[in-house]
């Protein structure tokens, strides 16, 4: 990659990278709708658009960055396949993505992941290698397969092509949100690694440079939050325990947390209770399934309704992958 | 209405007033996505693609025959009001339309209809006029609303006008098919009254002319089938009971049967338990809620797959109006 003194990520990633990213996916990815409730909007005293990624293909928008990747590789290097690690949305969308584009896919796993997971990942056709998370380490285990086979590792979200990917659900949503004659005032997004908010909130900052762009992340797990502070990678404190687990990795990314700063998000969190909520209110009035940490951004609507009255607030439900036992809890 | 000397529904009602509507409704609806599911197709053992009507506005397809009707009439009657009889999804779909489009509604409603659909209907601002089911019919109330008030009443189903609205599913459904360059072999539609049924079928029909249309009605309330077979209007017989609310009236219309007759359409049955299964698949594969009346379309393509095998097959998901001890039901 060419840099510039400055190298930064302003040169790095732009709209430019996810209109690419829109060409490639279009063929493949489900254009997910933006909904709207009026008893939603009297409930939470605002005008919420919900861009329902969802109902994505996968049941998350994460097979967008990883097809995109693997659309942007090379043939000689894709033939070779893909690998990453991770049992939730990413890993079964890297393994979806290799399917549909017709190439190899191996995800790394430890060897007490809950067998639906590794299920789920074998029906599209991955390779599972399993690893002892007790002895051994993930990436280590990539790095061996990597080296051996020449596989390619896709980033759960560090990586230009996966966030550009993503970034394709923002741009749907400008223009959907042309169409309904609306200007965002404020654009919330779920963040762990960051790939979905800086990939969306680029998009949308070039359509609305006025919006206020917001990330939300678990209570607990406010990584970016703390590193967009500090400056400097922050570990999580504590032991914390989310039933948002799709938004509770360990770690959060440079190239994200670049973009990101560049345009001065304004940090949100929210609580498991807050999340139980957002699900029930999604169940009640926009009739979708949405997993906890896919609730986040609805959930923070509630939360900061105080600063968000009378205001057009668009936001991404990102997942619903979610256990019926945990769901059945929104529901009561 | 201007009839010929042979007026069938042939001259009464086919894809123009279909496209008609959708002109019309197209500022007030929202465009639901087609939604598909590889892992649903292996379960299935057919291609499905699910028109999710469910995130409609007011959480069903009705808002469209409604407001169709709404937007058809002449200013000064539509400035006398509407008025019908249903707490179920036709009435919340009268009282939005009439919000959205500005006029006065009226909805009637036994004294012991459930606290939470008179609320519904009064949250959209419609008026609520309640009768004692003992001692008045329905019918003789909205009578003498119309005679006094000079309102309209909005058919639940036997209306060109609402069939029409119906329709427009059907015909973004075609629009949608296209994009995904898919012939749909098989077409089922949830049926009761028979005002959503006929209307898509008579869309699908006009594109796809080779299309095996079916209408799948509650067990117990296949009022459509044996009309169709009598040619005389039928009688539940004995008193069946269902979850399946939304496809349970105790009539079906006499324009919408010869809409459907001369379709030749296949008619199809689900049990409550085929429709607790169906909810549970959207819920797992498609992210979707669905009210059980709402699933038999899909409850019909697991129930009946054996002749569906490896064939497209296009179904709409009418609604997602349950209640949450219901949906609970379909977790387990």
């Amino acid at each position: 990659m060419r840099r510039s003194f400055q190298g930064t990520a302003m040169q790095e990633f732009d709209l430019s990278q996810i209109s690419k990213a829109a060409e490639r996916l279009r063929p493949y990815v489900t254009r997910t709708p933006v909904l709207t409730s009026p008893m939603l909007d009297a409930a939470a005293g605002c005008s919420v658009f919900v861009k329902a990624e969802s109902l994505q293909k996968t049941g998350s928008f994460k097979i967008r960055g990883a097809l995109n990747k693997m659309l942007s590789m090379p043939d000689e290097l894709l033939q070779r396949g893909v690998i990453t690690y991770s049992a939730g949305n990413h890993g079964q969308a890297v393994a979806a993505g290799a399917k549909l584009v017709g190439c190899k896919s191996v995800i790394v796993l430890p060897d007490n992941a809950p067998t639906i997971k590794v299920e789920n990942c074998r029906w599209w056709g991955a390779e599972i290698v399993l690893y002892n998370p007790q002895t051994q380490d993930r990436a280590d285990v990539v790095d061996r397969i990597v080296a051996e086979r020449g596989m390619t590792f896709i980033s759960p979200f560090d990586d230009f092509d996966v966030m550009a990917g993503q970034g394709t659900a923002g741009l749907e949503l400008c223009e959907q949100l042309e169409a309904l004659e609306v200007v965002p005032d404020v654009l919330i997004v779920n963040c762990s690694g960051g790939g979905l908010s800086s990939g969306v909130i680029t998009a949308v900052k070039a359509k609305f440079p006025d919006v206020e762009a917001c990330i939300v992340e678990a209570a607990g797990f406010e990584k970016m939050a703390a590193y967009l502070e500090s400056g400097t990678p922050e570990r999580i404190k504590g032991s914390p325990v989310t039933i948002m687990d799709g938004i509770a990795g360990p770690a959060t990314g440079a190239k994200t947390l670049s973009v990101l700063k560049r345009h001065g998000v304004r940090c949100l969190s929210v609580a498991d209770d807050d999340a139980i909520g957002a699900m029930n209110a999604a169940f009640r009035w926009l009739k979708l399934v949405l997993e906890p940490g896919g609730a986040a951004s609805l959930a923070a609507v509630f939360k900061y309704r105080g600063q968000l009255a009378g205001r057009n607030v668009a936001i991404v439900s990102s997942g619903g992958n979610v256990d019926p036992g945990v769901f059945a809890k929104s529901l009561s």
